[in-house]
């Protein structure tokens, strides 16, 4: 059974850990392990601590504020992420909602929550359907919001 | 033979990667790998992982939006991009499209697919043919659009 | 016993090091390493060497000024913070206050003494009580402010 | 003999690497490895695989387009030599050209012309005459433009 | 005995490796090695050589110019600073004097002597006298300018 680690924070307004072990559930991948941190630029180690503990994938779950040096320290996060999943060869799932992005708290929750369901299904079609994902290839999907589509040519 | 690994994106809204396999088809390198991940910055370690399994290059396709975070998106992927090259000692051939660098979206569709098909010209080159390359230098090549040529003294 | 690194700065205005000792004292995690550098971009290369040497975690204390170039040593600072924890696999926990976040030096000098006693039970926490900070996800915790609290829906 | 690696590009608009190897052939370091690639941020991985190979340093020629996105990736591409250099522990000139440097395609060639054949003697320094770098040290060169100079106290 | 390397430019205006040497002779601290390259993103690799060839500690001196195109350089050299201390374990402190910090070249090279030299003391104090650096601790150090000094409260 693959093992899916979770990386979320306390800097957090929402959790979406409990949206995507509720998704992931349902989809019948059971084994997780979970850990939180205090922000998001300390998710990073833990991801890769992870990965090399034993889980297939991480899915990490960060909400940035909305000043500059948020923005800043998101950047420093992913770049963070990506070096954690070229050192381990192995993915990790940025899921990050930035609090400017809904234009209230009711919002921000619900895009919170369907961002973390929708690539809750994403760590699952890595793991076990990669067939599923070359088949949306091109089609302009996005995670918590409506889709782009394909182009209209 | 060689090997061409292709990365593309549930993200993108065009169908990049059928339009390198045709070019590619064209000039007989008829062996493939083909992964498909959610947004470009889930790019840097597939492309990694299947030069790692044998693929000689790869072709990383991405498409990001207009918006300020997905430019941000854009170089953490360019730059885990480059550091997964320094890893493997290979390169990946980079084909982003902006969603704001046409008019409309049929437009958009058109670059995607020329720049796509000119850059796999470019994979092939520089598996097979290295001195075409030579040839060209400095003559001002751009791929999905007119190129610039040599400067006029 | 578990041993906490403690790295801060000349450049900076405040002593946060004696409030985190303070604070850890208090919890009764008694074993420190302090190191004093020049500036921030000192920081990531010390933090490592402690990790390297014994500690099981870093606190990180920096006082960038206001200027742009200030907010850029911040920034180059951060990511090698962040390299240093994927190289060690340990947490450093960044306590970055930034001269332009308060209205005057009175209220600078709390806001990093706040912070930095946060920031050291964050360290506590991670080191003995992760359970802790497992609750405390999503719940909009702010270090050295008032915490902004979990979305209402 | 020591051995100069030359990486260029497709995307270029002037021969850079021919001014660079009649320079170097009038100072009589005859011995090159030459390569081709479509874009500056081809150069990194390309640059590192000459110096594996036996380059005892490498001149990367680049000459980036004027728009924000061209700025962005000749940012990576620098950030990729550096990691390149560090990688292998031998110098990687880099020779960019920015597009917004010149009033016109005449000037523009000049500079890329001028600069190019200046850092071909900055190679040629620093593999046989690092005393004649160390008389220059705080004298204001630039190369491709009238030198600035020592400052006038 | 300790060796600092020292590692400067020809791009810079002003010796500043003659100020560091003098302070350092003052302070006793008599073995250098010193090597000068073209511009600041060479330091790196070149400061990188240093502490791995011998050195203890290196001094990197650099003067970036005015223009944005300049701010990234200096950016860029920043990071690769500071890479190269994480893969060597030892210090590397930057001297960068920016072209417009000052009012007039005059002031310029004050500035960049000053700062020479007071970084020069940083480097003596981290080689033999870490408990100096210590009292200093959050006391607001600026070198080259009048201290900020410990914040009011």
């Amino acid at each position: 059974m693959k093992k899916v680690g979770i990386v979320d924070t306390t800097f957090s307004r929402f959790d979406m850990a409990g949206a995507v072990m509720d998704e992931l559930n349902q989809l019948c991948v059971a084994k997780f392990e979970r850990r939180t941190v205090p922000g998001i630029k300390d998710i990073p180690v833990e991801a890769k601590s992870l990965l090399e503990g034993g889980c297939d994938i991480v899915i990490a779950l960060g909400m940035p504020g909305a000043e500059p040096i948020d923005k800043q320290c998101a950047h420093e996060a992913s770049l963070g992420l990506i070096w954690a999943q070229l050192m381990t060869n192995k993915h990790i799932i940025e899921v990050f909602v930035h609090a400017d992005e809904a234009r209230n708290e009711k919002e921000l929750a619900e895009l919170a929550e369907n961002r973390a369901k929708e690539h809750a299904r994403n760590v699952y079609r890595l793991l076990f359907r990669p067939d599923d994902l070359r088949k949306m290839a091109g089609t302009g999907q996005r995670e918590g919001a409506p889709d782009a589509g394909p182009l209209r040519r």
